[in-house]
């Protein structure tokens, strides 16, 4: 039975109203494209997820991949690759690479709101595709034309998997410890040797070839990240027209509290000494490729969390719609019939919760894919500056839509009750679905830092200022509408509390050591995403306010009602915790530093 | 393999240095006690834990319990009834009542740090027991003599389980509809008809007989809970010195997301008009008597609660005293070691995080049992005053500990990272078992409702007056402490907020609708949790910094330095969040409320 899980009127919303899309076709590369073909596109992704994600969602839950020892092969369930397939056929693995290699020159607004639909629809099938689509990206971006060649056609097909293959036992999120090595030989390509873990689809059952993106250190590499090189691994490679083993072997896969038709392979390279590695690009220069498609597997990983809670909201509202329970607390006639649940207030909250969360996250999620876009199109300053934006802004992407999504998720799951924590219905997998958000591509920890040790501090702050102006531009608009002015005023302190708090911790990175700076940085993720999540309710309460004033059809008005509803339950039961943040980090008392961890028992 | 899933050394110090439960062998009731005693006791649920109850909480989780539609039997792994063996054998069943009846006089405060003992090494296992204990104490507290000498010699061996049987299909919280009806007979029993659901322990294979505590009610009652009986009706009746069936059947039980051998049976009574069930007390009392039991229930799953975040705290503090990870950021040697991930300022946050929860929920469980035993021991206004407080607090010794722990549990999986995804560890599984616990025995949303409803306003608030006279207490006699002065005066002003956000709640109760003051129940219950659990812990610390200033041991010191360092993060990054709550409570935007069903979408 098909449920709903996403609002495809909300995705235009976002596409046309709060980003206007159409501006994009300005620029040559997508000239081609008008308000129908955006439109199209969506429409094309919603059926194909009706038809060939969501049916299969809870069945690939239930029948959970595994490794079969006998045959060495991962058993998937069969839905996998037809979902697969489909969305091979749509197009949509390469949809945003030029026409040249079949691309369809689609803007990144456009397919991560795809994306979102297919995230929401089944995680599980979804994230195949697009992690091809992120491997064959750094191909196109570093390879040579050689690699371009031979490898882009399969993956943009579908027929060959790519895979990210970061980590590695001994080093887990520690880069700079990996050890899988790469000795040069003759012929052009590398002898490839180590042991990869948590590959995600990393291998499975039907699938023609897997190309790993590989990190690897080449003989005499310096020490630590400077030593890291890339390389295109595939499972099997081509010697004289056929194709043998390229002795990637997988050892196991791991057993995962959700996502469980999302393969995480254990994976040895070259046990039997004959496992071949071509280069992308320059030796020694590997992880800065790889931030290309962490980057973007970033973004994916805030669509993912975002589409999981968004089955989750729909899920939950539907029984609040459907589930008569109680009566209102002034009603003490006990032979008045119930009445629906969502006439509750505190399910009305937690209804609002998710719904705030989750289309926050992917106003968010479209605010970073714009800069993609005009990182793409723009030139000089615009370039730059976009580019900047969208730096500063993916720690929140990745993390916020994890954190706040899980709770968003655990909120629809409360709702249901007893009934949210049995499998007859399907917000308990979506609990441990979305769990796994807060430790891909980079714990919420390591994004911390990357925001606070890293991020603020490029160009002397300038993408903190460029952030400073892009809220201050949208709190301005608000102040010119009398039912936003209060939220606006009150965006405006909370940024600036933040600002004195960036101030203060930039203070104490002058006068001592990082690790002091740095030891809150995870709740100062958590301030800095609360801002920038405001800044988009902020931004979408403008457009609905001003639609709503404008008259429209009643299913519109409805729509824009539930917008600036969850737009103040952002402002009204989110924001406010910015205050007990604040008082955190501007304190002195080191508690975390100080306590030895031999104290800790 | 024995793990560390908790700290008898803490149950000590609970039970001695804060609560100095050797003075409550003063009273005649517990005369035979003395700390040795006491710390047998301990040592024996420790023992117990470790032998039978530890050794199958992972493959408990991996085999699940499930209904065979063929025998129409609930298959339970077969360590549970080895398990509920030994706990009966050692006694712990009825430990708590008279000697006359073959109990311990036991202090609830004593069997509370057993059980919480017990829960922390196997929740799903443990659980049983204690159910039945809860079941046996309102057969105990209200049943006739013949009920009494039937059932109780069979629930306190362990050979009969016991259940509550309260929610029903239609009904779920709501328990003025439930429409179980309970039909007079010249026998002295009646006939009972009608579903009920999720009943924890209601059926499986190898118990002698079950014993539901049924709500039901009796013809021609009156509506809502005022028509609400109490009924003893067990799976197997007695006739001729004969068991026979007394027409209670399983329909099957529910598949859960954890505590997979704690069954969730779904009951049909009187499908062939056969089910008989005897009173408890007088006809239409029934839910009076049965909040006897549902109060137990709430501390309980405090406990359980506490149990699990327990388990998961020593997890993940033993995988970061082993785990190597990364680098200090100050450190720009690659080629240095990696520390150990306990290094890591942010691990440290998350293991204190995870302490300083679990440890203030167990502290505010041991609060309450004492007020628990005060009430059974002490006469006049000092039993009303212990009454008055345990009332007050079991709302948040319910809550607390589920929503806090389940915080708590997450930190401790992310701990992990990618191994607490994965089922090699066992956080992915007290990930899933700690959810249920904002559920049980009442949503948090109840909770929420009862405290700021019902309990804030008890004798015209007596009772939060008699709370805010115990924590005046500790606050003065941290204030004579310099170490602690600081903290003294945060959890002060702290405690004024949040009495301010309660006066300014009981005048929007006086001046609107119930549904106004109550719409945000469940923030004001965080609230007050925040402030209750800060006492616990500054009451904790006034004890450990005394002990510290005392020259203990080193062994010693580390355990009062640890404590130190749990009630410094909470006071620093818990406490605070009431910044955020009163905020909103304080707002005169009615989000939730002014947001109408129909615009949710």
């Amino acid at each position: 039975m098909l449920e709903q899980y996403a609002s495809t009127r909300n995705v235009q919303f976002i596409l046309h109203e709060v980003f206007q899309i159409s501006k994009l076709t300005n620029y040559d590369r997508y000239q081609d494209y008008d308000k129908a073909a955006f439109d199209m596109m969506v429409d094309a992704a919603k059926q194909l997820s009706d038809n060939h994600l969501y049916p299969t969602v809870r069945e690939m839950d239930k029948k959970k991949a595994y490794y079969d020892s006998e045959s060495g092969e991962v058993k998937v369930h069969p839905g996998l690759l037809e979902a697969i397939k489909a969305m091979a056929e749509g197009g949509w693995i390469g949809a945003y690479d030029d026409y040249e290699v079949n691309g369809q020159q689609a803007p990144f607004l456009l397919l991560s709101m795809a994306n979102y639909l297919m995230y929401a629809a089944n995680g599980n099938a979804a994230a195949y595709p697009f992690l091809t689509q992120g491997a064959a990206g750094l191909i196109r971006a570093f390879g040579s034309e050689a690699l371009n060649e031979y490898y882009i056609p399969k993956m943009y097909s579908g027929e060959w998997q790519g895979t990210m293959a970061l980590t590695e036992p001994q080093a887990g999120s520690s880069l700079t410890d990996i050890t899988s090595s790469a000795s040069p030989t003759d012929e052009g390509y590398y002898q490839i040797k180590g042991q990869k873990i948590y590959i995600s689809g990393g291998d499975y059952e039907g699938i023609e070839n897997v190309v790993h993106l590989t990190l690897a250190k080449v003989d005499g590499a310096p020490a630590g990240t400077k030593g890291i090189s890339l390389f295109v691994v595939p499972k099997y490679r081509e010697e004289n027209g056929k194709f043998v083993s390229n002795d990637v072997t997988t050892a196991g896969i791991y057993g995962k509290m959700g996502q469980k038709n999302y393969v995480a392979a254990h994976l040895m390279f070259g046990e039997q000494d004959d496992c071949r590695g071509w280069i992308v690009g320059e030796e020694h220069s590997g992880l800065k490729y790889m931030f290309r498609m962490m980057n973007e597997a970033r973004i994916a990983t805030g669509l993912l969390s975002t589409g999981v809670a968004s089955a989750a909201y729909y899920a939950s509202l539907k029984y609040a719609n459907e589930r008569p329970q109680g009566r209102h607390p002034s009603n003490k006639d006990a032979s008045a019939p119930p009445v629906l649940i969502i006439e509750h207030a505190d399910v009305r909250r937690m209804l609002l919760q998710q719904k705030a969360i989750m289309e926050g996250s992917l106003s968010l999620l479209a605010q970073c894919s714009y800069y993609a876009d005009l990182e793409q199109v723009e030139t000089g300053e615009a370039r730059d500056n976009a580019h900047l934006m969208l730096e500063l802004l993916t720690p929140v992407a990745k993390s916020f839509p994890a954190e706040f999504g899980t709770q968003a998720v655990s909120a629809g799951l409360q709702v249901l009750g007893g009934a949210g924590y049995t499998d007859d219905f399907p917000l308990e997998q979506y609990y441990r679905d979305i769990r796994i958000n807060s430790i891909y591509e980079g714990t919420t920890t390591i994004h911390g830092m990357d925001l606070l040790g890293r991020k603020m501090l490029m160009q002397n702050g300038k993408a903190v200022r460029l952030f400073s102006k892009e809220i201050q531009k949208v709190i301005m608009q608000a102040m010119e509408l009398p039912a936003l002015k209060p939220y606006a005023e009150s965006l405006s302190k909370s940024a600036m509390a933040m600002q004195e708090t960036a101030m203060h911790l930039m203070q104490l990175a002058m006068k001592e050591k990082p690790e002091v700076f740095l030891s809150d940085a995870t709740l100062f993720l958590e301030f800095f995403s609360l801002i920038t999540v405001s800044w988009q309710w902020l931004k979408q309460a403008i457009v609905a306010q001003a639609a709503l004033d404008a008259s429209p059809s009643e299913a519109d008005a409805r729509f824009y009602r539930s917008k600036l509803a969850a737009f103040k339950y952002f402002f009204e039961y989110e924001l406010p915790k910015t205050r007990g943040l604040k008082t955190r980090l501007m304190s002195s008392n080191r508690v975390t530093l100080d306590t030895a961890p031999a104290d800790l028992v």
